[in-house]
C-alpha cells in the first residue's frame, strides 16, 4: 500500500525478514535524510571502509547481532544497540556467523537540527477522531 | 554496553519488546536528528494531534499494526509500513486493539539534506580487518 496527501507521503517495505537493502529518500520524497533498512546475511560483510563528506549517520540495530567498526576500533551490536558516527569516521559493519543483522542506517547532515520534539512541535486543540 | 570513540558513540536500548520510548539525541550526542524508538500498547492512542515548525519527520514501522493520521486522513501502518510527514501535517498514531505498536521516529530539518550516499560516501581502499 502507497498513498499521499499535500502534507505527507507512504509506502511499505514488507516483512522485515524478506528486506535486503531499502532506501527511503526517493521512495518518500524526503528532504532532511536518507533512511536505509539493511539486512545482512549471517558472516556478510560490507567488503569496503567508507566515511562521509557532511553526514552523520546514526544506526539503529533490530535483529540479529554482529560487530561494528570505527577507526580502527570495534564492538558487538545487536537488537537494541544504537550508534552515531561522525563525518569523518572510517566505519564498517559485519553480521555475526550465525545470525543475520538487520539495522536502519540514517544519514543527515551533521550540525543541521536546530530544534526538536518539544522546542519544534505544535500540539494543537481537540483530540483526534479514529474513523 | 556503551562507549565512543573521536568519531562515534555507542549504547543500547535493550530488547525491542521491552522499550517504551527511548529517545537518541541526547544519548548518542546527535547533531543532525533526533531518533525515537516507541512502543505503544494495543488500542492506545496518541492524546494529542501535532505538527512541527521546522521538522520533518519519518516513521517505521517494525512490528504490529495501527492507523496514522494526517490532517484528517487515515492509513492502516504495519512492520514495513514508512511514512513522511512535511512540518505543517497534522498527525497522529494509533495502535490496533489487538497488538502492540512499535516504531522509529526521525526528526530531522526540512530541506536539510543536500547529497547522500554516493555523493557524500567516501569508499577508503584496503578491506576491513575483523578482529
Amino acid at each position: 500500500m502507497s498513498g499521499q496527501g499535500m502534507n505527507y507521503r507512504y509506502s511499505s517495505m514488507g516483512a522485515l525478514k524478506d528486506v535486503r537493502r531499502e532506501t527511503l529518500h526517493d521512495a518518500l520524497e524526503l528532504t532532511g535524510a536518507e533512511v536505509s533498512i539493511n539486512r545482512m546475511a549471517a558472516g556478510a560483510s560490507v567488503p569496503f571502509l567508507h566515511s562521509h563528506k557532511l553526514n552523520e549517520e546514526i544506526y539503529v540495530f533490530i535483529k540479529g547481532r554482529g560487530v561494528f567498526q570505527v577507526d580502527g576500533e570495534q564492538f558487538e551490536v545487536q537488537e537494541g544497540s544504537v550508534v552515531r558516527v561522525d563525518p569523518a569516521g572510517k566505519r564498517c559493519i559485519k553480521a555475526a556467523d550465525d545470525a543475520d543483522l538487520t539495522y536502519l542506517c540514517v544519514q543527515v547532515t551533521a550540525g543541521s537540527l536546530t530544534q526538536f520534539t518539544m522546542t519544534d512541535g505544535v500540539v494543537h486543540e481537540g483530540a483526534p477522531v479514529w474513523k
